[in-house]
């Protein structure tokens, strides 16, 4: 349904939250108009909330996960142990893996995987950034905590064949995570036995 | 699943998204990150745009319709019958109702309907700013386009009550509008029929 906006500045507010993903433009316009039932300092608080987070965001220089400072809090924190790398797609994993409380290394946050179909290729992900990490030699070991899909299992070979040293243990999750399924619907359960008894990779 | 989130930026970016009607914890975190892996001058737009909403929207003097002007652009349409007032909870039905370009009437936003359950009693709606239209005496028909549930009802014979003075003809939009059925979800057709056939409003 096409709508015919009554004023421009409600209209580019709702092609705003129309452009985010699942939000049709019949929602995008629920949600100003709840917005505009709220005091105007809730708008404004919203909006300078967003210029805030456009500003002064930023990302953390080792692992590439979400921060306020220059480090993250798991890269910041001296009880975890720096030898010990989990590879993860985006920032949303670090924060489910976290919620698990069963690991206790460090992460490097690719960005995303290896998906032709989205045109996402190793250059696109944060991949020399894990190598130079490698390559400073105090790293022991690499969990891949990719999504158990054919695009996470194709990330999983591609970086095992470009880190290899015969030096690094390399390993997945277990395979309790479903295969086929997301990382982020696994349950916490699983998943928390899963990064504990992870298993090693092997590239055959 | 409570979330640990890696900065407090982030968290409140996600507050502020999860506020929203029918959005949770995790699909607000789904959709700050994908802001964030836009451009950052697309979530500063989106800043912007809110704080102009917040700054600069204005509802129009007459008909309390949502604009830029003083004047909505129905109000501000010469073409448009200003003795006819289609009465409406919220701007979107205005919306709605435009997009059938069956009616050519003015419009009033009462900005809810009677509902107890709710605590919004008649003071907390735009009545005495309609009651004021009609003193002027340039009014020949009230239609009465609210939500077809026993709170739209009660508002119906609340405002008949309030504002008969033998002069006015008071009309329903015709019940092609299911019972028990929010405006919104009306298909077009029967929306831009029941109009056109509007009943006259008996208070019995």
């Amino acid at each position: 349904m096409h709508f015919q906006y009554p004023s421009r500045l409600l209209e580019e507010a709702v092609q705003e939250f129309a452009a985010l993903p699942g939000i049709g433009q019949k929602t995008a316009l629920r949600l100003v108009l709840h917005l505009l039932r709220q005091d105007r300092s809730v708008i404004a608080g919203f909006g300078n909330t967003l210029i805030k987070l456009s500003n002064e965001l930023k990302f953390c220089r080792i692992c590439m996960n979400i921060c306020d400072n220059e480090l993250c809090p798991v890269c910041s924190d001296k009880k975890r142990d720096p030898s010990i790398i989990c590879v993860v797609e985006n920032v949303k994993d670090i924060m489910i893996i976290e919620n698990t409380q069963q690991y206790r290394g460090v992460y490097h946050v690719l960005g995303g995987i290896i998906s032709p179909m989205d045109g996402l290729g190793p250059s696109d992900l944060h991949i020399s950034e894990l190598e130079n990490r490698v390559k400073e030699g105090k790293i022991r070991e690499i969990i891949f905590a990719l999504s158990a899909t054919m695009e996470g299992d194709t990330t999983n070979f591609y970086l095992h064949r470009r880190l290899n040293n015969n030096e690094l243990i390399f390993s997945t999750l277990a395979r309790g995570v479903s295969i086929g399924d997301e990382l982020e619907y696994t349950d916490e359960v699983t998943l928390g036995r899963s990064i504990v008894n992870r298993i090693p990779f092997t590239a055959s």
